[in-house]
């Protein structure tokens, strides 16, 4: 796949699904064309406003995506949806599950929904998806979702790193102190109780805010929406508290802020990357066996080892 | 913290409490002086035989954990516990819940028993545990229990880095399933079906076999012991079926085998905390800024920004 990508890019522009497909297969692959694709796409970006939907497994939040999908399409917009899937340690593979629901979008030529998943290492999944939120905003999308299970810190990480993030929990006792626990309530700007018809909902709205009063000051306290998005309702509800969240970003060049902050991030972590790339050319080879054979025997320690290899 | 560690290193070999405690608080937090401590009792270590429990929370590990120290302790070895507790991402506080339990053995001088969180970075978890192990181990201990919970992929690696794990279950369906999603089949040296009073073990010993069928051939196949470890039912299988384990890698060599590979491992890790240290270097102060500008106004691609810091 290292071939020159700059046709793929190009049609891409153009919106040619086939080719922001292929992009994004690029970009989860991760190398040097990936890169270079990214870069070649860049001066293009900066226009899509992304929305990350995150919450436990079954609490509804591919059910709220296509709703809001309907809804962004109903007023006309075209929409970029990247369905995160974490990658099972075991199989290997992505799990699709209830998300074969939104494909009911997959005929709408304004759509473009697509699952993503990473084969291999942690921090592929943060750096693979701003790159696929680039390829679908320079393709001209002006709505970017991203939804992940709200499970492990780095799918909290991915949905975290949005324009204005969604938690969905549900009500039942213990689901807000659950996503409190696996820091949910750190990266939310809306919290949607879904499933609302059910029992508890009070209480988890209660739950919520006290949850919130105990974070102390907040600059933006985050609006908590009640839906059940199945039947669709409360759906406008969420899109507008998305609406009023983004208003008050685009006040005082706060989303700039908001912006500038994951770039800096993202930095690090292509710096971070890169710096892996040398491990991997450090850390194998007859030296390393040399020096795996010295640490092993107790003739030096794993630091002085680690020193050794940074240091030739 | 940076002091000299050697006055509580050569106490911790003299298997002084108050210095392995400190030593582990030590690793717990890294830096220069916990890889310093660690360099100096290096030599001393690689006696231990080191068992990782793990399975879901609620699964009965704390309780077999308890009991297996008892049973340790009855044949007169002294034995040391680390219980790995994840950080919450939102209080950066340890869970203990009914850890507690283990405090009974709190009085017994050859118990020494050690709740672990890591606050901060990821890989702080993986990179500490050997190490507190190694200080359990060269202050004598000849066993070392590691305790964690097997959610999320850094405990699933944690519990795996140990000469044998034991993976626990609970009777009912899905639980080997969900064992298998979580890559917990892959670590598992021996099973163990605690709760086994219960119904449902006879269809989870079956799960496990089908699973363990499906792995194709196995060098060792894990063996499945049914226990209940609050009444301390089949807890000396468990133990028995540890032995076994042992028996197997202590021929032609393969504990030294899977030693080496762990050390390979923790090289790498060494080596990438390392890197880091100089990613934070980079990617801070005004030349940072200054990139992180240009890349805002869409004047430079994120990849040459990075390029630009490993550069200079």
């Amino acid at each position: 796949m290292e071939r020159d990508p700059s046709d793929l890019v190009e049609r891409a522009l153009g919106a040619d699904r086939a080719a922001i497909a292929k992009l994004i297969s690029l970009v989860e692959q991760g190398g040097n064309s990936a890169d270079a694709a990214v870069a070649r796409l860049f001066p293009r970006t900066g226009r899509a406003y992304t929305v990350g939907i995150t919450g436990a497994p079954g609490s509804g939040k591919s059910t709220l995506t296509d709703k809001l999908i309907g809804l962004i399409r109903a007023t006309g917009d075209e929409v970029g949806v990247l369905a995160i899937d974490p990658t099972s340690p075991f199989s290997g593979g992505a799990i699709l599950g209830d998300r074969v629901r939104m494909q009911d979008h997959a005929t709408d030529e304004g759509v473009y929904i697509r699952s993503m998943a990473t084969r291999g290492h942690l921090g592929g999944l943060s750096l693979a998806t701003p790159q696929a939120i680039r390829i679908l905003d320079a393709a001209g999308k002006p709505f970017v979702l991203v939804e992940t299970v709200g499970v492990g810190q780095v799918e909290v990480e991915v949905a975290g790193a949005a324009d204005t993030t969604i938690v969905v929990v549900n009500p039942g006792w213990g689901d807000a102190v659950q996503a409190n626990k696996a820091g949910l309530l750190e990266i939310a700007d809306l919290f949607v109780v879904n499933k609302a018809d059910r029992d508890g909902t009070a209480e988890t709205v209660r739950d919520l805010d006290a949850m919130l009063d105990l974070s102390g000051a907040l600059e933006w306290r985050p609006r908590i929406v009640q839906a059940v998005a199945t039947t669709g309702r409360g759906v406008d509800d969420v899109w507008d508290g998305v609406a009023e969240h983004r208003a008050f970003l685009e006040e005082n060049d706060r989303l700039k802020v908001r912006r500038d902050a994951r770039l800096r991030d993202e930095l690090h972590s292509i710096v971070r990357a890169r710096l892996e790339q040398r491990v991997a050319g450090h850390a194998t080879g007859e030296r390393f066996e040399k020096l795996v054979g010295q640490v092993s025997r107790r003739e030096l320690d794993p630091y002085a080892a680690a020193d050794e290899l940074l240091g030739g």
